[in-house]
C-alpha cells in the first residue's frame, strides 16, 4: 500500500491510553468510528499487559518505548508535557504524525496549533506534530472565534471556572475524598490543590509567573493569538478552580472592532460549528457544567451587549474540557488528516 | 433623659432575629460590644415565644407587630424585602431609626445607602430609615471605592462566585441534601435554587430583566452608583452561583481615569480600612471563600495590572456576605448612629 492509502485507514496508537484523556480518546474514537487498520495502546510500564476492550476487540496495552511509533501512521499523545517532549521526536522521526494534547510543543513555529472549527486550514505544512490546544483555550476560543471572524476582536476579558477533572483523576480524587472528610467533620486534606476545593474556590490554575498571571491564563493568551492568528491578541484571563468535576464555563466579555449587538451575537453563534447556543434566561436556560457534560458541543448563552464597555458582548460558555478541550479536538484534528 | 442621651446607648430592636443574618447581628453586637439600654428581638409568629442568650442573659424572640418600635431607638432590619416594606415605615413613624438589610428602600431619593468605610457622610440628612446594600455589592465596593477615590473609576467587569448562603438557609440546605444524594448515587433534588448546584456552578442569581442581565447584576450597578456617588458608574457583572457554603468571591478588572499601577494600586488597598490585602502568589495566598468566611475584613489580592485594557486592574476579593455583606454592615451603620 501507498503512504496514501495508509492514511485513509491509518495505523493508529494512543500514547497514554490508560489515562483519563487516553480513555476518552478510546471512547471517541470508537462513537465516531474513526478507521483503522491497527491499534497500539501505549502505556507506562505500570498499566502494559493489561487488556481492554476497543471497538468490541481484546486490545492489550503496550509498553511505550522509543520503537513504539516504527509502522504507526498517526499517534495522538495524551500524556504529561515531559513524557511528550520526549517521546514525540521519535514518533516524528519514525514517519508517523504525532497529535499532541500536551504543552510541550505548542508554541513552537513549525507546530500547527489546530481547533478544527477555527484554523483546520494551519494543518498544512505540518512537519510531522500537530498540537492540540490547552483545554481553557479551545473552549474559550470555541465562542470567541465565530465572533471575531464577522466583527473582530479588540480586548477580552475572561474569569473561569475550571473542573477538578481538569487536574486529572487526581483532581477528581480529592473533590470526592474531601466531600467524604466534611461529611466525617473531619479536616479536608490536600494533595492535589494547594487548598482545599470542596466548599471553595481557588483563584489560581497552575503557577504563578512574574507578571502575576498564572501559567494557565498565559497558555489562553498565548494559543489564543496563534490559533486566531492575532499575535497582538489582547486577553486577560482569571483562571479560577471551582468544585465542579467536569467541564470548564468560562465568563467571555469581548470587545470589538465594529459595531454588533446581541442579536447579530447570538444569530452567529447560532451558526458557528461544535457550539450550541443555549440562551433562553426566563427559562433558566443557559450554559452549565451540568448540561455541558458528555458532550461534543461547547455550550454558550447568556449572551448580550455589554452594560461597561462599547462594542462588547458579554457571554457565558461551558465545555467538557476532556473532550473538546482534548479528546475530541485531537480525534477531529486525525480526521483532518486521514481526509 | 434626653433623646440625644438614649442615642448613646440605645433601645434596641433586631427584626428577624430568628434568621441566618439576624443571628450574626447578635453575634456582631457582643463581639463589638455595642451598647444598648433594651434588646427586642422580633420574629414571625413562628419562632415567638423562644428564648435564646443574648449577651448571656436569657431574652424572649417576641412576635413583631406594627406596635413593636414604641420607645426603641434603633431597630436593625434582617427580613425579606416585603417585610421590610411594610415594616419599616412603622418603625419610623414610631421615631425609631430603621437600619434596613433589605432591598425595599436602597433607591429611595431620602434613604442613605452606606458603607460606613465609604460614605459614612451619607448618613447626614437620614430621615429615619437607612439602607445597607446588597452583600456583592458591598464586598465588591470594599475593593474598588479606595481606588476610585485615587484613580477614578472608569469602568469595571466583574464575574462573582457567590455562597449558597446568600440564598438564606434554604441555600446551605440544598448543597447539604445534594451532597447527600450523590453519595447515595441518587438523583439531585432542587428547590432552592433553578439547578443543582453540588458539583455545578449556575450563572443566574435572582431573576433577569429584559436588558439581559439579572437583579442581582443590576443591583451591583445601582447601587455601587449611588454608594460611590457615580450616578453613571459603568459596571457590569455576571453573577454566578457556586457549590460554595459562605462568602463571596469577585474577580474585577477595573478600567481607571488615571495611569494606575499593581503596585500602586496595592499599596493604596494596603491602607484602606475594612479590608486585608492577602496577595502573596509564590506562595499560593490569596483570597478564597475558606479564608474570607467568619471574617471581619474582606480579603482583597491578586492584584495585578490588566495585560488587555488600558490602566486597568485586576483583582480578587473574598468576603463574608452573611457578615460585611449584611450584619457587620448594618452594625457598623447603627454605631455610626450613636457617635
Amino acid at each position: 500500500m501507498a503512504a496514501e492509502d495508509n492514511m485513509k485507514k491509518p495505523r493508529l496508537a494512543v500514547v497514554g491510553a490508560s489515562g483519563a484523556v487516553g480513555r476518552k480518546v478510546l471512547d471517541v474514537i470508537e462513537v465516531r468510528d474513526f478507521p483503522f487498520t491497527s491499534i497500539d495502546l501505549l502505556t507506562s510500564e505500570r498499566s502494559a499487559g493489561m487488556w481492554v476492550s476497543v471497538r468490541g476487540e481484546r486490545t492489550q496495552y503496550k509498553k511505550l518505548t522509543k520503537e513504539s511509533f516504527d509502522g504507526v501512521d498517526i499517534a495522538i499523545f495524551d500524556v504529561p508535557d515531559e513524557v511528550s517532549a520526549e517521546y514525540v521526536p521519535f514518533a516524528r522521526d519514525a514517519g508517523c504524525i504525532a497529535v499532541d494534547n500536551s504543552g510541550a510543543f505548542r508554541m513552537y513555529r513549525n507546530v500547527p496549533l489546530v481547533v478544527p472549527e477555527i484554523n483546520a486550514y494551519a494543518l498544512k505544512g505540518h512537519r510531522g506534530i500537530v498540537a492540540n490546544p490547552n483545554c481553557t483555550t479551545a473552549i474559550t476560543l470555541m465562542a470567541l472565534a465565530p465572533l471575531h471572524d464577522r466583527f473582530g476582536i479588540k480586548q477580552v476579558k475572561v474569569t473561569t471556572f475550571q473542573a477538578v477533572s481538569g487536574a486529572g483523576q487526581a483532581g477528581v480524587d480529592e473533590l470526592e475524598r474531601q466531600v467524604n472528610e466534611w461529611k466525617q467533620g473531619a479536616e479536608l486534606t490536600t494533595k492535589a490543590f494547594p487548598h482545599p476545593i470542596f466548599g471553595n474556590v481557588i483563584p489560581q490554575v497552575g503557577s504563578f509567573l512574574p507578571s502575576g498571571y498564572t501559567t494557565e491564563e498565559e497558555k489562553l493568551r498565548r494559543e489564543g493569538a496563534k490559533i486566531l492568528d492575532l499575535p497582538e491578541l489582547r486577553i486577560s484571563a482569571r483562571c479560577v478552580r471551582a468544585p465542579v468535576f467536569t467541564a470548564h464555563s468560562i465568563d467571555v466579555m469581548a470587545v470589538f472592532e465594529d459595531r454588533i449587538t446581541a442579536a447579530e451575537a447570538r444569530a452567529c453563534l447560532e451558526q458557528a460549528r461544535g457550539i450550541d447556543v443555549i440562551d433562553d434566561p426566563d427559562q433558566s436556560e443557559y450554559p452549565m457544567p451540568l448540561n455541558a457534560t458528555g458532550k461534543y458541543n461547547c455550550k454558550v448563552g447568556g449572551i448580550r451587549k455589554d452594560c461597561a464597555f462599547d462594542n462588547a458582548i458579554s457571554l457565558f460558555v461551558s465545555g467538557d474540557q476532556l473532550l473538546k478541550g482534548a479528546a475530541l479536538n485531537a480525534v477531529q484534528i486525525a480526521e483532518l488528516l486521514i481526509k
